[in-house]
């Protein structure tokens, strides 16, 4: 094809063509390391939400589209090392028949978010058009002795840890949608609850990055590789593989699933692929992922890096496992 | 109306309401500047240009679209008071049936722009969408001992200055559009190029802020109110001077018109709201302005701020000017 569409092209390998228009390395992490990297160094992440891709009305209130936007947005910098946000500036693009009080709600969202987690909203711009949208920009920076973490900073023989429990925003979606085979009446009302919460109120894990600073063990150098789990479990522990050349085995006995959802017949399929759990994915040092899994409740030790075998990903019995993932253009192009 | 469409509340009024959820002050300028000001402090702005508002196939290549999005980002930093930009970040939304050939055009237009101007391209996201937009942060820091320029900095007795011609970029987009009227045979073959250039090709004026802080009188401090003139020059001034809490006079003999196009009908117009121009409009103390328009080729005094009137702008013989502006919703909020 001399000139293909985006949808033929694929999301990724889009973004592997646009890579060359930015400095080496820049499109490889969840957000953007600043010239001049190391503690200190600025991060930069922008992410856009539409509706009808990101967001739907029928499933978001304006107030959940913009505490979404800024938490995933957060949940970006935390998945690059910085444990807090300076703050973010807002695009909005709407419709001019768009109610204020729509406009307004997500701004509530944004605000609550900022204030849970914060930062402060740094201005932004505001247009007209087609559909409605969010394009976020959120500024942190490392601190302390914390260097970055990096997709490619894994080693074979590092472990892999997740901050919490994967596949609950995704049940929360199914919730919302009311998808069939699912009645809501035969699960537990806590599990509902918790499952609604993953997904319209997600969590920037900046306490996370904060108890692996803390946790490091005295004379291990500072390198974690890691991203978050917005893409999917199965896909954040592929890309973490895939840019550190090594090969991922996970444990199927160590699953992190919520236990009261693990009776669901899409349990393990939401757990790996659904996405949007926003949790970290690290991989790191044995020493300090059994620090760090010992001081972060929640936190679960789910497989490790091994040799070669170029980012694929197994169980540790041996069989391949699908890393999903989801295309924002409409076709798969993983 | 207690929930009124974007359109019926306008622009400005909408721009007002959001105000209360940003840091006192972040609303109010060209870009936001991050807590703790002062030299070293960095801004950070948001621009979203959408297709069918901001720009058009008809108009604009890809590649155009690219460098104006840069460019007019990057223009808001030099109205902060940054001499350079860190970088920028793009947020990209465009169909599924959208050729790559349009995405790498407008992307190397993009960094056509950083080349020129400096910079870095910082990452981003991609989506796909309604229609094409682009949203785009960039980020710059003030440098040496220049604090920065904000639009409520001016007092009465200050000079006005802006930095270059107006009315080009207007006279471009009208030729670019073959608008009724207008007979590009008979104008000045040098005109058309440069209206032409102007429209597709703006330049962020960093080299104006460089020789306004080079300029700056011995003993003067560091008290400069300013904004671009992309909304228009006779927005600018009215925002400076509404910023300011004073009223605006203009020379009518001092005009920023370039010669050969004062003979058209709608230069005066176009000279006060064509907009897009990009350059900067600065109010300071006259020794400095004086110093600036004989350091800066281009740049040309053209009236002054004076007592009270709330924002008022009129020629200096006191008859008033519309300050014209446009709204991105469809609908004159101003």
């Amino acid at each position: 094809m001399a000139d293909p569409s985006l949808a033929e092209l694929g999301e990724w390998e889009l973004i592997r063509r646009l890579g060359r228009f930015a400095a080496p390395g820049q499109f490889d992490d969840d957000a953007a390391l600043l010239p001049a990297g190391g503690p200190g160094a600025l991060v930069l992440n922008t992410d856009v939400l539409v509706e009808g891709i990101h967001f739907s009305e029928a499933t978001t209130t304006p107030f959940d589209v913009g505490w979404r936007a800024a938490a995933a947005n957060l949940s970006d910098l935390a998945a690059m090392g910085c444990r807090s946000a300076l703050g973010l500036t807002v695009g909005l693009v709407a419709p001019a028949a768009t109610p204020w009080s729509w406009v307004e709600g997500a701004y509530e969202g944004l605000s609550a978010a900022l204030q849970a987690y914060g930062g402060q909203l740094l201005g932004g711009d505001c247009s007209g058009g087609a559909q409605r949208l969010l394009a976020i920009t959120a500024i942190g920076r490392l601190e302390g002795e914390a260097g970055a973490i990096r997709r490619g900073d894994g080693l074979p023989g590092d472990r892999l840890v997740c901050t919490g429990a994967h596949g609950l925003s995704r049940l929360g979606l199914a919730l919302l949608r009311h998808e069939a085979g699912l009645d809501p009446n035969a699960l537990d009302a806590d599990l509902v609850r918790q499952a609604i919460q993953a997904h319209q109120r997600p969590r920037p894990r900046f306490d996370a990055v904060r108890a692996l600073q803390a946790c490091r063990p005295a004379g291990l150098p500072w390198r974690v590789a890691g991203c978050d789990s917005s893409d999917g479990l199965a896909a954040a522990v592929a890309a973490i593989a895939a840019a550190s050349g090594c090969s991922a085995r996970l444990d199927p006995a160590a699953l992190p699933l919520e236990p009261a959802m693990a009776p669901l017949p899409a349990a393990q399929a939401w757990c790996l692929g659904g996405g949007e759990d926003f949790e970290l994915v690290l991989a790191l040092a044995p020493a300090w992922a059994d620090a760090l899994v010992a001081a972060l409740p929640g936190s679960r030790a789910i497989g490790g890096l091994v040799n070669g075998g170029g980012g694929s990903l197994c169980w540790s019995g041996g069989e391949a496992i699908a890393s999903g993932g989801y295309s924002h253009f409409g076709t798969s192009g993983r």
